[in-house]
Order: structure tokens, then C-alpha cells, then sequence
């Protein structure tokens, strides 16, 4: 039977220490606080927008909400992102995407300040993730398995990890991150010729497929440590991962839940990223 | 006995093209412009300078030298740059590094226009090859590797392709490339555990590993085709590669020799970006 990598405890310590944090940032006089952008009114984004809200309180990160209705104009929301740049009392800022249609998205990423970038879309972050520097963000799904791999002490260093998927959002940053802790990284994605075989040699394994039930049995080999990021609903409405977690859990290591993994973990680490934007502007390290 | 890469033909099929792009250019009144901005007089910069200066000319692509001497100040520098970035009749920039150590390299980095990064140098070149977006360039030397897979039809699609090496100039970027090639990348490293295994189950195994005879016998397979990055040289002075060529050559099914491999190839690569570069200020496609 694998281990279960509860996303909750992960939260949990991660709230401990930004709990911490922000007592520290507020004895200095900085109340860290997210700004969140928001162009109309989609269920998805308001949902992560609940969540976000509910994870910064618990926490005593501050959230401020700015929403442009969905006809605002591209020149609406820059000068939007421009004044939230110039703001201090804001220290990251969460830019719910897809925009809508009429919208440049390169154009509007890049007028975000990568100081404030706490959810890692712009390219001074993803140069960032790239060349391993520490400026801007990483996305935070990406960071979010990191945080998992860390809490549970398994250490990719010189370790077979194995990636499935090639996004921007987890594929790749998540395998420069992999590779900046000194793992053995594979990338696989949907030209990828044998990748059960690639999958099974793997003693670290990171799903990001995008699609239910493509990682089954053949894929799994004992011992791994399977970190599934996959977000989907079965027919009857059910929230299930990439991995077939039935086939999964009698052979492998250990393995995240969905739901109550990954996506668990991914909004703590966005407050935790408003945080050390606060204490990077503060001039203060984490 | 294994095919031999050389980097001459490569060199000779893009001479060819960049010859009829330049020539178009001319027609509308842009005559490509490489702006070469040295600090001091480096014996290795001043090699390279007067290779690029010749590959050129015989391309009909212009050089312009600015050589600041090795006390200027970080000031001077970003002045020259910015002069540089304003300057319609300089289309591509190769900026020698690593900088006097009285200079901030990623402050430098920085100021060159992205538009003229040829030698894909700035995080908007780096962020380009990260994320795939066709913009900025990607370093040379790892744009070199693509060239030679590509000129003697090696598609990587589908492919299991190992790189050693995960620096900026060369590892990554090029597994990011072969990752959009739709290759199955493998990034291996110092602390990767088996190397040699990794290298042996790669059909295509590029060898920027930084230091001669790390890659021996024990690294290759029958009909892999390799790709050595590597320059070196022996205690009596002979040039070579990361990669035992002598043990290699038996075995696999393609390799770059060295000299005469890639590193022939990478002075093309950036003569290629200029024209790119004032193709692309021209509102002209390749």
C-alpha cells in the first residue's frame, strides 16, 4: 500500500511558517497583500478567487480584488496592471487567464512587474525558472510539487525523475526545478514513443498529462513516488487525477490524492509567494 | 564505421541560404549589420571576433567593432549598448562575456534590446527558448546542434535524445529546442546516477558535458547518433571533443568530429540570427 501525500499537511506546515512570516513582516510596519485582477465573471476564476481569499486570511496576508468587466478594453486592464505596479500596498498580483478574446496575452503578461509576479507568468519569472535565478516566480502548480517532494523529505538529487507533459504552467518548469535540485530529469509528452517504459524507470514520477486515465498500470514500478497534478471529472462529476490511482496505489511508494493533493497546495503556495514578495520589497530574506 | 558530421557541409548549405537572404535585404536598401562590443582585448574574444568578422563578410552581412578598453566602467558599457540598441543600422549585437569581474553580468545582460540579442544572451531570449515563442535567439551553440541534426535529416520528433550538460549556453537550451522538436528529452548531469545508461538508451545523445574523455565507451549504442559540443584541448595542444571519439566511432551510427563539428557550425548560427534580426526589423519573414 503507497503512502499517501496528503496535500493538508503540506498546507499545514507551509501555514505554520508563513503565519510566522507575516508576524515578522508586520512588526515592520509591511502588511503583505495579494492583488487579485480579474477581467468578467468565470465560475473557474471565481472559485480559485474564494479559495485564494479564504488561504491568505488564514494566513493574515491581506487580498485586494480588482475585476474589469468582460468588455473592459486591453488599455483598461494595463493601465489597471500599470497603477497595481506602482502601488506599494500591493506586493503580488494574481491575473486570472485565459483573458478574453480581444485581448494580447504576451502584451498583458509583459506589463506586469516581475517583482509582483506571484503566480509566475511573465518572462522575467519563467527566464527566471529557466536559468535558475532567483527572481520573479515559478508557477505555483509547479512549486506545488516541489513543496510536496520537500514536506515528505524525498530529495531529487541524482534521482530518475520522470515528467509527462511539456506545459508552462507544470511540464517545464517543474522539470527546471527538478533539474536545479540535481535530478536525472526525462521529459515525456504525447510524441514520447514508449513512455510506460520511460514512466516505470523513473523512482520519481510528476503526471501533468492533462487527461484522465492516461497513465495506468504499465506505468507504475515499485518504490516510486508519484506526484499527480492532473485535474479532471469523471462522467458522474467525480474529480480524479491523470493516474490511475486504483492501478497506482497497490505498486508504488507513495502518491498524491486528487482531490486533495497537488491543487491543495498550489494556493498555499501562492500566498507563500506574496509573502516573500512582501519581503523582498521589504529588503528582508525568507 | 560511424558517419561523419562535419560541420563544413552545414556551414556551406547555410552559407548558401544566408547568401539569397542577404542579397533580398539589399534589394530593399537593409544591408545586414553585426555590432561586436568587446572590453578589453581578450585573446579568445579577439579569435572569435575575427572568425565572425570573416564568416560575414563572405555572406555579405557587415561587421561594426566597438572595443572599450578593460578599465571602462559598467556606465560606459550600458551607454554603448543603449547607443547600440537605438541604432537602425545595427541589427544584431555579440556582446563578449564574461565581462571584467568590476561589472554586473545580469545588469549588462539586460540593457541589450532583445530584438538584437543574436547570441541569445538576455532573459528575453532565454524566456523565448524556455517558453517557444519566436522571439529574441537562442544561444548559438545550442541553435548550432539543431542545425546539424536538421542538415543531415535527423528528425528528432519521437526520439529519445540525451543531453549531458544543464548550462545556459548549451544544455538547456538545446533540450528545450529538442523538446519542441517533439524529441523525449533526458537531462543528465555531475550528479546523475548511471550516466552511461542513460547515454546508451538515447538514439540521439548531444555531449556538452564540459570536460574531454568524461564520455567513454561504456556511453554509446549502435546507430545513436552524437552530437559533441566539447572543446578541449590535450596537454600537447590537439583540439578535442567531451566525447572519446576513438571509442565512439566504432559503435555509433553518426557523430560530429572535433574540430570541424559544432563549433564550426555556431559562427553561421549567428550570422543567420543578424540576417533574422534585420529581417524581422525590416517587417520581412525568413
Amino acid at each position: 500500500m503507497a503512502k499517501l501525500l496528503e496535500g493538508r499537511l503540506v498546507v499545514a506546515a507551509l501555514k505554520e511558517k508563513q503565519q510566522a512570516a507575516v508576524a515578522r513582516l508586520k512588526e515592520k510596519g509591511v502588511s503583505p497583500t495579494l492583488g487579485i485582477i480579474r477581467v468578467g465573471e468565470r465560475g473557474d476564476d471565481i472559485a480559485y478567487e474564494k479559495g485564494a481569499i479564504k488561504r491568505c486570511e488564514s494566513v493574515g496576508v491581506s487580498v485586494r480584488v480588482m475585476a474589469l468587466p468582460q468588455g473592459a478594453t486591453q488599455a483598461e486592464l494595463i493601465e489597471l496592471i500599470e497603477s497595481v505596479n506602482k502601488d506599494v500596498s500591493i506586493h503580488g498580483v494574481l491575473l486570472f487567464r485565459p483573458l478574453p478574446k480581444h485581448m494580447d496575452d504576451e502584451t498583458v503578461r509583459g506589463a506586469l512587474s516581475p517583482q509582483k509576479d506571484v503566480d509566475g507568468i511573465g518572462d522575467g519569472s519563467l527566464a527566471g525558472v529557466f536559468t535558475g535565478a532567483d527572481k520573479g516566480f515559478a508557477p505555483c502548480t509547479a512549486q506545488a510539487c516541489m513543496e510536496i517532494l520537500d514536506h515528505f523529505g524525498y530529495d531529487p538529487r541524482g534521482k530518475r525523475v520522470t515528467v509527462i507533459g511539456r506545459s508552462l504552467v507544470v511540464g517545464k518548469p517543474v522539470a527546471m526545478m527538478l533539474l536545479a535540485k540535481h535530478a536525472t530529469v526525462t521529459i515525456c509528452h504525447t510524441r514520447t514513443a514508449d513512455m510506460p517504459k520511460a514512466c516505470r524507470d523513473a523512482e520519481i514520477l510528476i503526471v501533468a498529462a492533462g487527461r484522465a486515465g492516461v497513465v495506468g498500470k504499465e506505468f507504475f514500478s515499485p518504490g516510486q513516488v508519484v506526484i499527480d497534478v492532473g485535474i479532471n471529472f469523471t462522467e458522474d462529476g467525480k474529480m480524479c487525477g491523470d493516474a490511475d490511482f486504483e492501478a497506482a496505489e497497490p505498486v508504488v511508494g507513495a502518491i498524491t490524492p486528487v482531490p486533495g493533493g497537488v491543487g491543495t497546495v498550489t494556493t498555499s503556495v501562492l500566498v507563500g509567494n506574496v509573502i516573500t514578495a512582501a519581503e523582498r520589497m521589504a529588503g528582508c530574506g525568507q
